[in-house]
């Protein structure tokens, strides 16, 4: 059984100003749920319409008609879990960065996290107007990655500009990346959907890159920033 | 003014069987449709809330309320536009072709299209359970792409079969994308979100390709189909 606070405290989740207040999130689904229990994060509760025999104790056995009032997708599927936003982790930058300037569609965000964590990028950081990776939308697009990659939000063009390391930012006039030497070690910079990198992290990227088009040129406007991001990481990541 | 039936006709453009029924698809925004407008597709009435000057003879103006209730879209924009669907061209298979086994989310379909777009890939082939090209939501995520990839519906078994080009399928236990010869002419096929590619279709296919997996090899399960055809796309165009 549902209560009338309980339903409230999980609906709200899907406004990040409730996420921070309560420092939950919220995950759906068996298999998003099962990879989440299976990393370092903390459940809180968990609503589901079959039991979690090991879960017994956080576990709350609700009817798939109370299931379908706290979901946040049009197909609920089966179980929603309360997990702890975790603590903040200080940044490791050794290896590849990818930098994120407003990316602001929470299925990019995800995306982008699930290419990380492919590629073996540790860390995302954010700018501070990037979508919020505990958005219900970007958790579920993630795949259970977000438990295997770190996502900062800070001031980027101040992390920017302390970096020893080269940072690389994507755009339309770049070096081709094809022929570009990538190291191993760097920062990788992508920008918002519409506007792309901002001046003010312009500024501070040492080496512009892009991809090159071979379709008609005065067509395609752009790519997408998550395929973007998927083809320029597996060109920082492919031997050379 | 809109009258009944014209709502009626255009809201039913949602579903393919009436789009197939009555010929027409819908554009959205003013920006889409200025890139059909300025293609070989036919236009066939312009519902706007602002007049697009040499369009006049079928333009129809109407205020924001109304354009509310035809809209797919949360956010309307100004206009909506239906087009003809246009008629089914050949096949011109030199060059790279992509294939698609039943890929179902259009979000997926229409990042796929802007690709190959941007790759200079001209033919997209698509099963016959793939989603339709001509849904909205794949028109607004091509962003006027469909307008130069042809995109055909087809027994993708037997098309297959019947190539002479060689045909790279993308599989998770594939030869590494990065050390495969991969010619300027032959066909890329790309499975279903959940299940890949089917056991008919990879009979049919002369070689299974990969991206490798750089992260935790336990961890992560597979790359979105959209972001895999990107990296695939980029590999087959880059200079080797």
């Amino acid at each position: 059984m549902l209560s009338k606070s309980q339903i409230k405290l999980i609906t709200s989740l899907k406004q990040k100003k409730y996420r921070l207040q309560h420092g939950f999130f919220v995950v759906e689904g068996l298999k998003g749920i099962a990879e989440l229990l299976n990393s370092e994060l903390e459940l809180y509760q968990l609503y589901t319409t079959e039991s979690f025999e090991d879960k017994s104790e956080k576990e709350v056995l609700i009817t798939a008609a109370e299931l379908k009032k706290i979901s946040f997708l049009t197909t609920p599927n089966k179980a929603l879990a309360l997990f702890k936003i975790p603590k903040i982790k200080a940044i490791q930058t050794n290896g590849l960065v990818v930098a994120l300037d407003d990316v602001r569609d929470p299925g990019n965000l995800g995306t982008i996290i699930r290419l990380c964590d492919w590629f073996g990028v540790k860390e995302l950081v954010c700018s501070k107007n990037t979508v919020d990776c505990f958005n219900p939308k970007v958790i579920q697009a993630t795949m259970g990655s977000i438990t295997r990659v770190n996502v900062s939000y800070l001031d980027l063009e101040r992390f920017l500009e302390n970096q020893t390391m080269p940072v690389f930012g994507a755009f339309m006039e770049g070096e081709n990346v094809y022929s570009s030497a990538l190291p191993e070690q760097g920062v990788l910079v992508m920008g918002n959907e519409a506007n792309g990198i901002s001046e003010a992290i312009e500024n501070v990227i040492t080496k512009k890159v892009s991809i090159p088009r071979f379709g008609d040129l005065q067509a395609t406007e752009s790519l997408n920033v998550a395929t973007a991001t998927a083809i320029l990481l597996s060109e920082f990541k492919r031997a050379k």
